[in-house]
């Protein structure tokens, strides 16, 4: 998809094709539209981010507080979003034994009190056995820093989600082929 | 359910319950949470507005392109969120003819076009034939006094759901009873 294409949406279409590049958020999604036409990539995510960075704390934590655990209940009962079912999934954190996700369970419940928002970290850019040593890594960071790296993680989580959708042709909302063949700038 | 049950949720929990209060926003119940403990509805909701009157314009504007069309596709196409789905039928706009729907298409049109966000009505406080009237009314209006208006709307719509969830015993994941009991406090 082309930024051609992208800055033609009206904001119905747009909110359809990038309302989940940040999770269950489609809020920002709508209010970025506002800020059309885009050039490219980095122009359109600088203004998903900055409007992340203008929110107040309690609107930080909420962008958080809408993600949902790694490996947690949401995946067991098939409620995740189509991009974290992805996403955990190519991380490996579908298959785990029940000694792992019990693992995972206990040290996403730790997290969730101690910092009154779930862990949030790019699975894509991990792989399952890291998940738990960056958890119990992250469980010890004061608040204020611990936020500051969620963020940056959501931040991650979507960069990787913008850069999909803008190399692929079918919108989300289209039921994509099989197998598509990849585009030539594609890395991965 | 009263205060102490909402003032002892999670954060999980609490956007399970509020998420949609405003539609399609979770984030905002999400970052309400941050301000718990509430004392009643009337200081749960100024928490919702508060964060709303807070936003950037543009994140008034993504509220308010967070919401569905007035008897529109989404209706049609069965895509509205269970609270939408109710308001939009008990104001009788599930059961338009032809050409009712035709209008009204024609006016969200030319609303959206004009502002950048759909037409956002309290549905529930009117009947179907005030909604084609009111639509041509606000389509004169100002674009700065119509967004005022319409975030007023987004209000009305969250007290009434607020109220709806407060006043009944079971939380919006838990399948309700076909007609629960009314609370003697209920006026309708």
């Amino acid at each position: 998809m082309d930024m051609e294409k992208v800055n033609a949406m009206d904001f119905g279409e747009f909110v359809d094709v990038f309302g989940n590049v940040i999770e269950r958020c489609p809020l920002i999604a709508a209010a970025v539209w506002s800020q059309r036409p885009f050039s490219d990539l980095e122009d359109l995510e600088k203004h998903f981010f900055a409007f992340i960075d203008t929110l107040p704390l309690s609107g930080q934590e909420g962008v958080l507080r809408c993600h949902p655990d790694l490996a947690g209940g949401e995946l067991q009962r098939g409620a995740l979003s189509a991009e974290s079912l992805r996403e955990q999934s190519g991380a490996g954190l579908a298959g785990l034994g029940a000694a792992e996700r019990g693992q995972l369970a206990e040290l996403n419940a730790r997290y969730r009190a101690r910092f009154g928002f779930p862990f949030v970290l790019a699975a894509r850019l991990c792989d399952r056995a890291a998940v738990p040593r960056e958890l119990e890594r992250r469980l010890q960071r004061p608040p204020a820093q611990e936020l500051r790296t969620a963020l940056g993680e959501v931040k991650k989580i979507g960069h990787l989600r913008l850069a999909d959708l803008l190399q692929s042709a079918p919108p989300r909302c289209t039921p994509a082929p099989a197998a598509p063949p990849a585009p030539r700038e594609e890395g991965n």
